[in-house]
């Protein structure tokens, strides 16, 4: 049976942008889970939900935080799981904080970081992951390729109506 | 057989960096491939070679540049497999320009960025997802863990006469 | 007859910003055509419109994108017409990030970058490259600029009546 | 006969780099001139020069400065010409505030800008521009590209040799 | 008689900010001037007013612009006047950009560069400037900093009523 | 008898910074130990020297660490002591990642964040923190700040001899 | 009895976010007393409270302030009690620039900084260093740890629970 | 007789820079004072230095320090004569922090900000400053624009034979 993708936030606050990871996992059939764990108010469950994951059955974990970021890098720390880290908008710097906090990750515990915000990226990503071993998810990637490449067609389409009016 | 890793530098100048992503994979025993690829110089050759990525046994890619660093989006954009994207130091900001150009990917098109000159943390995440599907692997991945652990306990020795000194 | 302009952009968001430069080509009476076109999520058809550009009738390109702004740059690598990429505001560091990845192109690829969401100035300086062998388009530059000077002087009339409610 | 491309620096020390624009230039078999002009340091000289440029036979301005750089700016405000603006690094912050101050141009008057130091690029930029209307400088510009896609090919070639010493 | 002091803007948007320092001005009995008048859209107008300043009465000029801020040095190409730069927020990097445009002047030709949007302050400096040969208006400077230090007070009383709520 | 001050490192490579903090302890005759501790490399033994610094006899801790600087806020997570964080130069953004993941910590986990390689720093707070119930510490930091001060007058005084030659 | 804590504002603009520092120290029963004092506006208050506040039975100060925030450095200037800064958003760079005039304090004067409008994290930082001698302060910080703790599981309860709307 | 300028800076560390103010106002014949004050190790002293200046018979203050760079700032607290800022290069962010602690002033309290390590220019502006009130000084200033100018010509024609060799 596939893998499971863990979705964990440090904060519920997070929830209306990480939400949206949690649907393209479901609209590409794929099992989740999703948590709040902190990596400063709760880091021993952290530590303790990251160390079991691969045994528990999850394939990848994705974090989302946001200002000084840890829980991705907390998360890297105690599995050897790809962990994907979302740098999460808002506070300090606008998000440049959470970012580099993120990425900026030490020698042999890396973390797979996406765009500001960018939970549904996230989930692609945590897709292909599992599509390495799993020839029908790769196939529900590339149609999901050429579904948003008609959408731009058909905006291209529409442009072509507003030029009239310019 | 294993899946094969696609290490590809937009420059001849990075090798220097990038080579240490080829020597981890190599430590791992993860078939690999390296490249000299341009997103703006040879931009049809590297489409060409994302396309046919997944179909030539490529398991995930793992793209180097820096400056206005569009060569790991210009393989995303070209296959759904997991794209990794090392941001080079130097240019405008130092790198911060590079690190921008690839995290901040558009909706759909995710880059897994590692940190700045990162080569030999884009090697592990790249042996994190082949191991989802491959136990032996992942194993070698935790007897790395344990030997980072017994460095710094190593060095925690050392530094214990160090500071008799002071 | 005198060549086109292509105005062309990453994303229909980006229109309400572009097409000040579709209406500043309009005003200098320069025949244009505005595409939707996308780096990442539509590449073939961009390296194949940028390709073709030249053959095409067309005299420079616009482009305008945002965050990991490619858009520019694929183009740029896919023709020797002077390219002129927009850097669009928002993303993660309000618009330094598509900046940057506009400007820093590598040597031999040259982007001409104009001012964050600098839409109409992008169009002035694609008539200004026409203009070059055209002297009556140079001559419509010419009166556009006294017409601006002497905007500044109804504005300056306008001032020395508000300095009196002071 | 052909236009001729202006160099202006604002400082000798910007020689060492923007010598290459002029080599650039050179090897196109563009004429061109090069001078030291500062909108600061010989102002009146610097707007006279430009104001003066398309009637002197000039078809495109390069302009160098940095820090506070106003050259390709106080250039921009006093000819209808594409004048191109090279940010050099250096100075206060490594090159950005250069950068800023040439690209940010205000409504009317643009500055196409290349990457910090972009000495060739902008050279590159300018026969872009002339090309236009110059089907022989057009094929020279393309086959410069063709000569970088085939530095890349060798550049790989020596790679292939370097993977086996990993 | 006092000298003047010469307020200048490059837009008539600056006005809601710029007035402030009018006002202060005004408040502290100094005569002045405001102007309209841009570095790019009237750059002969601006050089000639500054090239005259001194020998029309005018004791400091006060130059307010956003964006690739490059009035005040303008200004300060043309008359060994001292020039106070306001760099405006708003635009590309909210003001970031026009700080480094205003402050980082080449050796020679300094601008007085005071904080974003801080139009009140460069009148007070130019105040002090013009003080330091007028004993009275010497002491108009030290009663404001009486007054607001009486502020402070006035507000430390309010605060402590404040604090009996929480 | 006094409380110790626990002074960790993530790596061994910051310990000729970080040998300042301890240098300074021993000054104040303030006991301390050194260790190098990761939150990424050793996150359980890091978990574990924090949980049960107080119950051993420390009173502060000092943290060090760059790029995606999680140490302090590691420790911070597990004890209530007063944890201090030196945001270490180096790395991808030169100390400014280091300092923004030390410093922008969530709320009711503050990580008290000192200078970037500010180890003596560090050290001088810990004192200060110590010597807020310990009298005579208190009047060692006074005499601190006298020698500082005399230095500055000595400084002064080399300085006027420097005048001369001028 | 227990040492005070000083809440130091420079503006009473600040009073809105530095309010919850004084509610916090409230709910932890810590006596403090609150004061409107500016580094530039009061500066012989400023430095005559600061010298004199631990003969006066403070045991720590926390200082507010924002753009060039000298607050927090001017007290540390004149007492060795611990100073704990919080930089304020807004300003030039929307707090950055708070942040590094409060962190990057010269050798031997620290202050230890908190996040951006970190109120709340300066005064637990300030209970956190009274606690060091007062065991049943420390209690109350863990009791708050624990709290906190809790809420996140309520949190995770309800998210289980909006898991299901998907 | 001629008000006197004082060059005052945070840290001998400085001098190799701010001596250059010296020698211009030597140059000048502007009688000036240089000393070394801290407004952190030394903060009375400066004070009373600041306070006292207007009746001591100077007419312009001059200020140079890095990093959480208050020096500036504690003149201009404590003196309503103009107080110029030198920010120096160094600290965290290679000096913008010291540009924007030093340029960020609240209302009412100006520092006349010149560039990163600018000294001579800050000798410059108060040469300047007090020109406004001596005819004889703004002649000597008039002259070294034109000095300047014509050493522009001269390398123009040093340029002229470089290019020969291109």
């Amino acid at each position: 049976m596939s893998k499971k993708v863990a979705v964990i936030m440090g904060s519920d606050s997070d929830w209306p942008v990480v939400k949206s990871a949690c649907a393209q996992l479901k609209e590409f059939g794929i099992p989740y889970e999703a948590h709040i764990l902190s990596a400063h108010r709760t880091p021993a469950e952290a530590a303790a939900f990251a160390s079991g994951a691969r045994a528990n059955g999850f394939g990848a974990i994705i974090c989302a935080a946001g200002m000084a970021a840890h829980l991705a890098g907390a998360f890297a720390a105690n599995t050897t799981l790809p962990v994907i880290g979302i740098p999460m908008k808002g506070g300090a710097m606008d998000g440049l904080d959470a970012l580099l906090a993120t990425v900026q990750m030490p020698s042999g515990i890396p973390v797979a970081t996406v765009a500001l915000n960018g939970a549904k990226n996230a989930a692609v990503l945590a897709a292909q992951i599992l599509a390495v071993s799993d020839d029908a998810l790769a196939a529900k990637l590339d149609a999901a390729r050429v579904a948003m490449s008609e959408q731009i067609c058909a905006k291209e389409a529409k442009l072509q109506q507003d030029l009239e009016t310019i």
